[in-house]
């Protein structure tokens, strides 16, 4: 089977290797134009490119299959000029990180001249092409079951974990790494929420992490001292040095948080045991964002995606403001004094 | 009536102030002389004072009323030294901030000698001269009721506030500003959830503040190209300029959220319309952090509480460890670099 | 000056009786009879009214100023017909809950038709007939300024709090209750983030009490005892009976947490001691849930805001799903049962 | 090597289960016969057990190593009885879920005595037996080294899950699934923060999966007619039916949320596709409140683990109060009416 894939770069390029793999054929459009000179030099006959988009819309086999694989900001601008160049029965993927709202629209707004839309939320980021792509994919029933032989050798397989007690006889898709989740928007609404649940489980870990970081605070004769603190009631309690890249590779056999996240993790840590090569401003990509939003809207509480989106904004600085305001006012009824430079 | 007062500083003077004002005398005991002297002079013949602890109890008449008002970290000492001094009858208050838990056994451990025990949990700031302070009292009802005549001038009286509707008669205790809350340790236990409450309002206050100080986002060009953040969907939604101390000042006026903070609030943004004064890193003094251990041990949800808690110990820093394994992970799965000195 | 008012509901009605109390005229304007006769009645001839909308806009003088104060929802197809009816010069108010972005919209949709169009985010309540209304204004200045007499009659007036120090002179619009907060949306933005801190504040005070309310769970025997939670490590801790009536009437004077809501509270408290009256299950209106987006988009951290949200939302069962989920991981790794009608 | 363990319960035994088929042996100790015998019967001449405390000690070789696996709440009891049957030299190990403080305590009142204790926090669940346990250790490093031959056999093992990438030569006893984490007390501390990390992975996988659950409220007609919220702006946004049993399914494979717990929920939600078989209501067994505590004590920001602790505080109900108070307050000033039964 054939893919037209827009966007060469890591995600692209590594799906592309992936159908290549399995003995499927691919066509590439970069504007970089080394970058589809590279790939075609690795993967030879399995794979043509070019720069140009007519040219390479005209190289497609049909029913044409575009894979578009963009930054969100400009997957909108290349699908409006697909929609021209493409013909009914045509289908184009958005796989980026597009909100699913824009999914809805785009589906709608192709549907009059017959060219086929799915979202595809794709998981696996630098890992992906060993790993497999998880692939949650959003559009009608028939474009998805046309495009299984791709979407299974994209996805990881069954084999990439344990089958779950219960589950027999043929693996379904899931199972397989792909799954319909319904229609247009769909897919990147369920990675969206992917997304979400991923910024908490993060923080979790990062919060107790910095427990165990400063589980030696009762060691430090300072902290006794400082006016800004309450002293610590019971300094004993506080005495440990934890070697925390010791304690994430021991969690992550047996414990009940191991994890993929806590693989990767360990590996940082065991590259860089203090994390010295990171400043601390953690920047959100939109999908924590957007999580929340859909929660809101929705009537469902999620007080800790909430928690650990904000306190990505908090590290950069995005609290000052209303730190001050705090200040300010405990000046007002305490006469308490937090100056600049303290 | 008389009051023994240990501890001259702004507290204990305004408390000796006030009941000087109300036609009671005061005996006063601080380490600072000239402390001692400037009240005296103010004072005249309504306040003697010394710097000699066993001289100062000696100077009070029978049954002593001797209220402790320094800082929580020394009161322990100086009410063991007091315990030594005393007789049977004679009555000690704890008006500063200890936790609740030491009033359980002070009392416990003043019983046998005689001695009552009072925690006073005193809400005021600097503005309890003048306003009158809040009183939240816990021990034995039959010292509370003894002494009714200098609570009462020390509390701000029931005109400090209109009449709840429904309540006729004589004015409670409580209308008058002070409150038997129950046995040893409820008055601090009050007033420590007060300060509790206090966190939680603040915050509220401050994020909504920090939310009106942005509302000028999408007027930034360069929001929409920082690679920290998603960019703006509506930037034609976050485009006001917003006179935020005139905002503090209107509410002030007929809205919901009009308070003593905010009155308070509303007075430093006039002062320093920008804040500049302030460095944003915000202290916490004990209570936040007992109020949370109460509702953890209780098994209360108190989300809002430790929430704004949690954002005082950032505002210093606090986060910065599970900022670092927050880009650690971000790194390893996806390749984003977030390095120190961005 | 002369004011038109659709909707003379209770909110729509207080505003026409205080610009009636202060010398001003009203027409009104309402679906339902019995409304528009009772306020005529009451108020004589400085009320006019009428149940159709034409015959309403022939009442009002030139250039007709239309406060709309009715639902949310119904005010957009309100100023529709209104846009049709009226003349360039006319000044169309939503003086409702509008969304700030409809606003913008709709300022927009008039200029054309050179219909002025203000947005006034109203605070008061049912108290604000006495109490006076908090205006928080967006539109054009030149319109704000027209309107002063009636927007100085519906606030609360210099009176209503002590000056905030350091302010002089002939007070401010603000220190009058009302303000023009920029352009169209301006006004429903801070009365939006009003809401928004209304509702981290009464949750700051929700949970506060809540661990007053359980501050006894120490004298119970059978929480040693009970499966579901850990057992209290030191049960002597909490063994108080608050009486939360009185504490909240005790805060009302000289302590830091003082406000208006409490006041509000304190009277509900009196009433209805154990709150038997209520369910447990609190609404959201839709400016907490706008207030939550709006931090989203700023990247503005919001913890506490987003913590008194979602707590509504909790309140009326909507985490049920979420905690069934927790349970059967608690069953798969633990061996743990939580049944339903357990 | 031998070991003797008190409490056969499931932990206990799969324990004894893990030595024994690595060639040791073990003596064992239960109140409950049944449970005495019939590990006897299963294990055959690797195990020998009592119901008597005297007799166990007496069966064990010296320097006896005792493992005690019971309730926290009667672990203290338990090693005040060993502590006057054994020998100095003999060494204590508490592998339950004790909070560290009492570690520490137990170490200095044994250690006059010569006997050396251990604090094992120990993870894995009802998947221990065959998953191996993942082992965090207190105490003094020689008795750590001692045990190895135990202690590796109980662990995981390396293979359990693939090499840290980095990582080479022998492997270290954390890459074994053991880890001495530092003096008395440090294996229940690590272990508790284990378990604060797991509240918060779980709180953000239930919160995601609440909010796929309720992806079809646009469908729902009765929503935009309800009282109790604001209508949803965009309901089509939200006409998804989400089969969440196939989501979990295929996020275990290549995606960034793949983890054990994801693993067990997809197992729980394939075999209970609804979780009809869950009330609701979830417990807390100690170790997310003593990580709080930690938090609070150290100053380090936790809103994520204390968000995940407090819900389950909610899913109780133990939030009513506080949400009453927010109705009475929203019918104070706004005349809402939020009554029982509604």
């Amino acid at each position: 089977m054939q893919l037209g894939m827009i966007g060469l770069g890591r995600m692209g390029a590594n799906i592309v290797r992936r159908i290549a793999a399995a003995g499927h054929t691919a066509v590439g459009y970069d504007r970089n134009g080394p970058h589809v000179d590279e790939l075609g030099a690795e993967l030879g006959d399995r794979f043509s490119g070019t720069t140009d988009l007519p040219k390479f819309v005209a190289m497609l086999e049909t029913p044409r299959v575009v894979w578009v694989m963009i930054p969100a900001g400009a997957t909108g601008a290349v699908i409006d000029q697909l929609a021209d160049l493409l013909e009914p029965g045509d289908i184009i993927i958005d796989g980026g990180n597009s909100r699913y709202h824009e999914d809805i629209a785009r589906a709608q707004a192709l549907r009059p001249k017959g060219i086929h839309y799915l979202d595809i939320g794709t998981s696996g980021g630098v890992f992906g092409r060993d790993r497999g792509f998880c692939l949650m994919i959003g559009g009608e029933a028939e474009q998805v079951e046309y495009l299984e032989p791709l979407l299974k050798s994209i996805a990881p397989g069954v084999e990439a974990a344990p089958r779950t007690p219960g589950r027999t006889g043929e693996p379904s898709p899931a199972e397989q790494g792909y799954l319909h989740c319904g229609p247009a928007g769909a897919g990147h609404f369920v990675k969206m929420v992917h997304n979400g649940i991923e910024y908490g489980a993060m923080a979790a870990y990062a919060e107790g992490m910095n427990i165990l970081h400063k589980a030696n605070v009762g060691k430090q004769r300072d902290v006794e001292h400082s006016a800004e603190v309450t002293p610590l009631e019971h300094p004993e309690y506080y005495r440990y040095d934890i070697d925390i890249p010791e304690v994430t590779e021991v969690w992550r056999r047996g414990s009940v948080v191991a994890s993929w996240l806590l693989d990767l993790t360990a590996a940082e840590l065991h590259a860089d045991p203090n994390l010295d090569s990171f400043g601390g401003r953690v920047s959100d990509s939109g999908e924590g964002r957007w999580t929340l939003d859909a929660a809101i809207d929705e009537g469902v509480p999620a007080p800790v995606l909430a928690a650990a989106l904000f306190q990505r904004f908090s590290s950069r600085g995005e609290s000052l403001y209303a730190d001050k305001v705090l200040s300010a006012m405990r000046q007002a009824f305490g006469g308490h004094h937090e100056l600049p430079g303290k």
